[in-house]
């Protein structure tokens, strides 16, 4: 059997080490290898990738795929040797719900007061603490993909009023008021209590979460901020939490990663962080979904992971 | 205007202080007062209650209906002097709900890791935590009226995979495997991963969540105890939690209320307390219910939300 060459490409993770036993097991008909074990770089057909460095891609003339281990590709498209094949990214079902399970836990943990609930445990203070009802509370989705819809699926269920923004109304359902444009933003930003932001990262939402946008939120308003680093204006976020109208924020993606030790976010008392693992696809998928297209590309056949390179997500 | 005489029992907590306002506002034609304020105990036509004392009911004869101002009507048919008439109970798909929300989140709490997600950001650790796939994770719900089949679509939304035990299979919905009877029990608890008591409190319930049941768990299994306090066996889930399989208890309803200070649940590393909030009912929807009830009271009308007594929920 002739093995399909491909090479991890990453400057931030050791890709073999996280993935290479689960493409052993179920691909062994890849011989997939980092960059220092290829013996001859013009063979290699396809990468596979996590924030590859600038130049990652020169060595390998004979790339046909690019494919992403996760969701996103922009941390694949921002290389500028990228070549002028098929980028494909990670499509699991079973990963928007799990992203689905990070959001729900976090508007519920602003909503439902656990930070509280938590520190009168630690008190031995019995003391029942009231919220307001759902119903009245506006639960604001950009974004709305796989990701979107089933976190708003979940807030739906769990009686929340949930409204949605999107380039394009092809992902709407039932119960869900979906906004488009500028001006849709605006109002989409206006009645949100929780903004969970899901967003693709093109150079369209690259920064969108400002201090303008901020502004215009009710007060009191908590972001639940799930999309990427390059969205957020770090500092403007530390104002609109100082001065308002923000009135906390669950953090998953930063600008730099892992988030320095001496950020404030670290210590902030209206910020919740953790270390962009709100939602990883699963091996199995990622491994599996990967193979298929290294092997539809040597049998000539289209990619079934191959993302729009003019949408950009 | 002729207002209807009702009267607050209860032996725990202040009635009038708490709904008061809100009947006084939304039910004018109600004369509802607390015992040291009724000048004619025997026009009173109605109680409003929650854990009255054992003789509470004695000074009314001419009680027509005695209403909880919650979803149980355990504490209320334990008095003796309950006279023989209508228990009404409030049902509201909102408060089911909002229990949704009580029971996804401690279901995330130990499924994702969040306490040592909370531990990592007072360390500043960066630090990427991973979980089990949801559709490996088993919920087991006992009791499957309002609030299980609100906590099952919930739970079903992110992906987990729930099963249900209950008197009958009325309230089976798809996705479920809905259980029933003393086999059925063990089956269910058997596969649980976590396990949700919803049940309502009867003769038949009581003491249910016993060392027995939880020897028949998984190793690790985590409770979520939104019952009633008199469903659990405090001593064995402590044993459970030291000697397994038990691995975490999240529990909102205790044996005595509020939790005494020096109990061992309040400091137990495994254990996450709430102070019986997990749901109530928003304040409008109990008055309403109880007013519209004390109406067709006195009109001689069916009332909505009596319970069949000799189910006793």
């Amino acid at each position: 059997m002739t093995r399909i060459p491909g090479v991890y490409l990453s400057r931030s993770i050791d890709l073999e080490a996280i993935f290479g036993e689960t493409f052993a097991r179920l691909a062994p008909d890849l011989d997939l290898r980092a960059p220092d074990r290829i013996e001859d770089p013009g063979a290699v057909r396809f990468a596979v990738c996590w924030e590859p460095a600038d130049d990652a891609f020169l060595p390998y003339p004979a790339l046909g795929m690019v494919a992403s281990i996760a969701a996103g590709i922009d941390g694949i498209v921002a290389a500028s040797s990228l070549p002028d094949v098929p980028v494909t990214r990670v499509r699991d079902p079973e990963q928007a719900k799990i992203m689905a399970g990070h959001v729900v836990w976090n508007v519920l943990w602003w909503h439902r007061r656990f930070r509280e609930r938590l520190a009168h445990q630690a008190a031995r203070r019995w003391e029942r603490l009231s919220h307001h009802a759902p119903s009245t509370v506006t639960v604001g989705i950009l974004g709305f993909g796989l990701m979107g819809r089933a976190s708003a699926e979940a807030l739906l269920a769990l009686g929340f009023r949930v409204i949605g923004w999107a380039r394009t109304t092809s992902g709407a359902i039932d119960g869900v008021r979906l906004e488009t444009g500028a001006e849709g933003l605006e109002r989409v930003v206006g009645e949100a209590d929780f903004l969970v932001n899901l967003l693709p990262l093109t150079a369209q939402t690259r920064g969108l979460l400002s201090a303008d946008l901020f502004a215009r939120m009710p007060q009191g308003a908590v972001l639940i901020q799930v999309g990427r680093g390059a969205h957020l204006d770090e500092a403007a976020l530390l104002a609109a939490l100082e001065t308002g109208p923000i009135g906390g924020a669950s953090l998953d993606v930063f600008a730099v990663e892992p988030l320095p030790s001496d950020h404030p976010f670290w210590t902030h008392p209206k910020v919740l962080v953790t270390s962009h693992d709100a939602a990883e696809a699963g091996f199995e998928t990622i491994v599996g979904s990967i193979a298929e297209d290294a092997r539809r590309l040597v049998a000539g056949l289209p990619l079934l992971g191959a993302v729009p390179r003019d949408r950009g997500y």
